[in-house]
Order: structure tokens, then C-alpha cells, then sequence
């Protein structure tokens, strides 16, 4: 019942959804994937590469809007396989309270976070993944960091968007 | 800069808002106000009345749209002013992260939240008020209840689109 | 680093132990295994059966002291195993953040926890388990019910200690 | 009910407290003050200077132990009261569920967390704070730094027992 096909009524024209964008709060969720041991710990950080809008190839965490009449599990759900591929096998929390907020801003400077397209307000939410990842789509490539390679400022700096904050937001809520 | 007036190119009129309604997900803020002792104990919490669609009489929480361009907390604050008044004296958490995310559906039964006008999507807050509040607009009266009546059956049956569910929600999360 | 075995200096004897029950608040965990579907939606609650001290058959969430130098992920583990069996699978969350805090006092009605034996304040988790549950040592047996089940008010007397009272806030914090 | 009195038998000597400390985790709760602005927007946090063990001038947060017989409640105000006052006006938020939860091992390196006399496990809560704040007892003086000063490296270098990555995952948390 919360599935969403291209023939529903719910979908945007292109040209629509640029309306929409200028008008409207779109609601996104991130998700921080991540590898955990057999206790539960945080030992890696999954991180894409992205050829971004202006082609620069920039590192992003896994992102995308939720659809008309579609729950969030199942946006998580779809945007983890979109960027992971089929057999990520991923861990979405059972609760729907995420870890934190982001929003997106298309005036910079309003909040740390930076969306030029849009007002986008993103529930954020840490995703264990047990299976085999490969990027997909306009993933180039994605990067295993553990906790500590993803705090040098050099990978902080290749986020987009100011998801660098959201990434650091994740780490702090995880105490890694 | 997050202020939104009339005159803001950012609104939709009736007409915009009615289709993009049909068409992604609207973003909500749900608030329970409370009354908390000087130890910050919940001792009462505030549900309005209103009038419903139907012109029953029914119980509500503040509720409302974010705008475009407009932070979380300044919709927060806009509709508890809009319906505790001017003077109600709140205090908004200092974290964004929501205790729950009520995802309200246009069709009923896929979650516990339901509004045939739309699909929102509600961030919900905990907000201590510590001002004189006046119900305001379309609210016609607000009633302070312990958290013990709060969980009176009678009481939670006049919630309308599933609330009570998230009344109950909020008072779990209070441990009260 | 974080094991503890019997040697360790760090254990009570049982006289210790009851001199420190009068004088300090105690760690405890409190565990709700569920299982999930692939969505990661909670479709059932498992229960403990236990017989109480009184030698009344009752039911209880996993719960247990946290030990000197333990981590918290670790006394997790620990307590599940004990309760659930070594094949049970847990997915502890890779966040430290409780859904709740239960203050469990020795005076009945300080709040809706009570345990005779001493004042224990338990972390509570919400614990997906994947694998092959056994009731172990003191559990007779382990029942999964529905979360519509487990708010059922003859279920939810079953439970000891105000234990129904941290199972309601398990259930509202899943949004089930 | 909650309050504990010098009289009280679950009070510990000086011996018995040094012995406890060597055999169990001693319960502990952990502020950050901060200042908000009407928008409940963090401004400045609250940092203490006091002499540490080794004599040496340190900043700390708000911290202490939770007592027999007392609510976390009631340690959170004691504590703030201890160490800024009696007219502080804390605003110890409604719920129980902390932002993080900080393990301190007496061995170093377990945890980002360390207490050389303990195996400390604190509950971690942001406090917004109204009044005047003035340093007590063991506290030589309180000082209110930015959210932006906060992170900086002189000021969290000066921090101890890990509480650096206290109070990074405390700002984390508040998204400033």
C-alpha cells in the first residue's frame, strides 16, 4: 500500500516538482550507512562519490525525497537500494525517531546545511548495512571509512551541502 | 530571515496548494503543550477544541504546516502563538530531533495518523509553556489535564486523525 | 577488556552486594527484543516468563545489572544470551542513546518502576533479534506476541515491577 | 521522597563509597548549560573552571553522582544548584531519554571517556539555564562561550576526562 509507481497520480511533472520546489518545504531523509561488529559498534562509515551539479566529483551520504504516500521505511528502504544496490542488506531502525534534523536552506548560511535547488528538511538516520554494497546510479563509488578517517578535515571537506555537519552529527550521536 | 509575510513569492495560493497536496508530502510539526513543576515534571498537559471539517466538535494538538523558507522552530512558535496566543511563554527544545514523526495518510490504515486532505508528515515536540494561554482563532477552548486524564479513554476518543495516538506517544516518551 | 569473569576483583559477593543495594542506585539494562520484517517494522514483542521471588509465574522484559568495568553494549549481549539463549542474533543498536531511562525505586509509587530488592536505574533498548530464541537458566519461556497483543491489558498485567509500563513506552516510541 | 538527607542511611562513609567505587559503575549524570535565545536557540554554553585532582586548573561540565533513593531529576537540579547556584533557574528538560550516555573507565582508552577513581556511567542532558549563574563550592568560575568557541581546540584541550567529546556531542546533538 505505501509502494509508489510511475503510473501514480501522485508523481510530479518535472515541471511541477520545479514549482513545488520553489514553494514548498520538500521533505528528504539521510541516511549515514554504516558496518558494525558482532557487538553492535561502529567500525566503518560508508561515503559516495558524486559527480555533483557543477560536475565536480564530491563525497555525499545516501539522500533522497520521500514520495507521495510513501512511509519513510520504505523511502529509507529505496534510497539505500538506489545507492547501495540490491544486496546491502540494510538494518533500518525499528523506531521513526531520527538522530537528528537537517535542514536544508537554499539561501546559504541560514543553517549549515545548503541546497540551491530547494527547501529540503531531512530525517536523519544511522542504517547498519550487513550485505555486499555497489554504488549505483550517480554513485561513482563508495568509500568504507572507520570513525576516525571520517573526522580528517580532507574528507570532511569533499561534502557536499554541508553534510560534513550531518556526517559529524552522526559520529557524535554514535559516541565513535 | 526565516519570517514568511504575505507578500513572500513563497506561498501557494489555494489552488497551488490543493495540487501540490494531491502530490508530496506535506511537512507538519505536531505540539503537546505542557505545564511542568519547578522540577520540569509534566503536571498538565493542553488540548484544544475545535471545530472539525465536519463541524463536529473535537480535541486537538497545535499543529500546522512549516512554510517555505521557514525553520522548524520559527513554525514551532508561529502555531503556538496562532493557537495558545501571544502570551503563552513557550520553551522550544533546544535539539531538533523530534521524539516521533507522525506520518499522517489520506488513506486509512496505513499508519495510526490519518487526514483525507493530504499526506503530512509531523514532526512531534514536547514544548513546556510557562505564559497565560488563550485559545486562539479556530481553536475555541483549551483544557489543561493531568497526564492521568490525558489516558482517559473518553478523552482520547475525542482526538481527531489519531492523535490520541500521538498524545499517548508523548506521554510514553515523558515516562509520566 | 570490557569482559568480566569471575576472577575478576571487581565482582560482589553476595554480601557486598546487598550492603551496596541500601546505599547506591544500581545500573541496570532493560531489553526489548522484537523481531522485524524486511522493512525493519516490528511485527512481534517477545516476553519472558519468570518465576518471581513470590514463586508467582509472571512475565518480564530482559533486564540485568550492568557489572564493573562493563560496557553497556556488552552487559546488552550478555543479558540477552542469559535470557535468550548464544543463537538469539541481537542487533544492538550502534547508538548509546536509550529510548527511556526507568527508575526502578525500593518505596512503591516514587514511580511507576518498583523493585524491593534496591533503587536500580535501567538503560532501555529496543533489540532486534534475528536468530534462534531459547528461554534460558530462570526464564521458563519466552512468548512473542503482536505489539496489538502486547497492549493487551490481561498480557500487560502479567508483567513485574511496573514492567508494563516500560513495554507501553517500547511500543510508543516504535510507533506500533 | 526523593530528597536525600545527611540522616539517611543509604548514605555511604567516605570508605564504603571508595570500596563500592572499586566493585561497581557508580551512576552519574552530566549537564551542559546552556543559554537559548527566544527562539530556544542555543547562544552560549555554560564551561566551569575548577582544580583538578592533580592541581591543575581544568573546565568541566556540570557533573555529579545520582544518590540512594534520589530521582535523576532531583540529582540534575541538585548539581546545577551545587555548581551554578541556587538562582540559576534550570529548565531540566520533561523527558527522561538523555542525549548520549558517557561510560567512564577507570583504564584509559575504553572509552573516549576517563575517571581515574571510577568506572563512572553518566547520563548526559542539555539544561537551558535562565537565571544567574554563579560558580559554587569547587567551581572557581563559570564562563559562557559560543557555540563556535566551544569547538574550538584551546577550549576543549582544556576540558577533562573526555569531556571534550562530551560537549562535542552535546552541540552535535543541538545541530548549532
Amino acid at each position: 500500500m505505501t509502494e509508489v509507481t510511475n503510473s501514480d497520480a501522485g508523481w510530479l511533472s518535472r515541471e511541477d516538482m520545479d514549482l513545488a520546489r520553489e514553494r514548498l518545504p520538500i521533505l528528504y531523509v539521510d541516511v549515514v550507512p554504516v558496518r558494525v561488529d558482532d557487538q553492535g559498534t561502529v567500525v566503518a562509515v560508508g561515503l559516495l562519490l558524486r559527480a555533483g551539479e557543477d560536475g565536480q566529483i564530491k563525497r555525499a551520504l545516501v539522500s533522497g525525497r520521500v514520495l507521495y504516500h510513501e512511509r519513510i521505511r520504505a523511502a529509507l528502504l529505496r534510497h539505500i537500494e538506489k545507492d547501495l544496490g540490491p544486496l546491502a542488506l540494510p538494518r533500518v531502525p525499528p523506531a521513526p525517531q531520527p538522530f537528528t534534523v537537517a535542514e536544508y536552506f537554499p539561501t546559504p548560511g541560514v543553517t549549515p546545511f545548503h541546497d540551491s535547488r530547494q527547501h529540503a528538511v531531512s530525517l536523519a538516520y544511522v542504517v547498519p548495512v550487513e550485505g555486499d554494497c555497489a554504488p549505483q546510479q550517480d554513485a561513482l563509488e563508495l568509500t568504507w571509512v572507520t570513525p576516525l578517517e571520517a573526522r580528517d578535515p580532507a574528507v570532511l571537506a569533499e561534502l557536499m551541502n554541508g553534510q560534513s555537519t550531518l556526517l559529524l552529527q552522526a559520529l557524535a550521536h554514535l559516541g565513535v
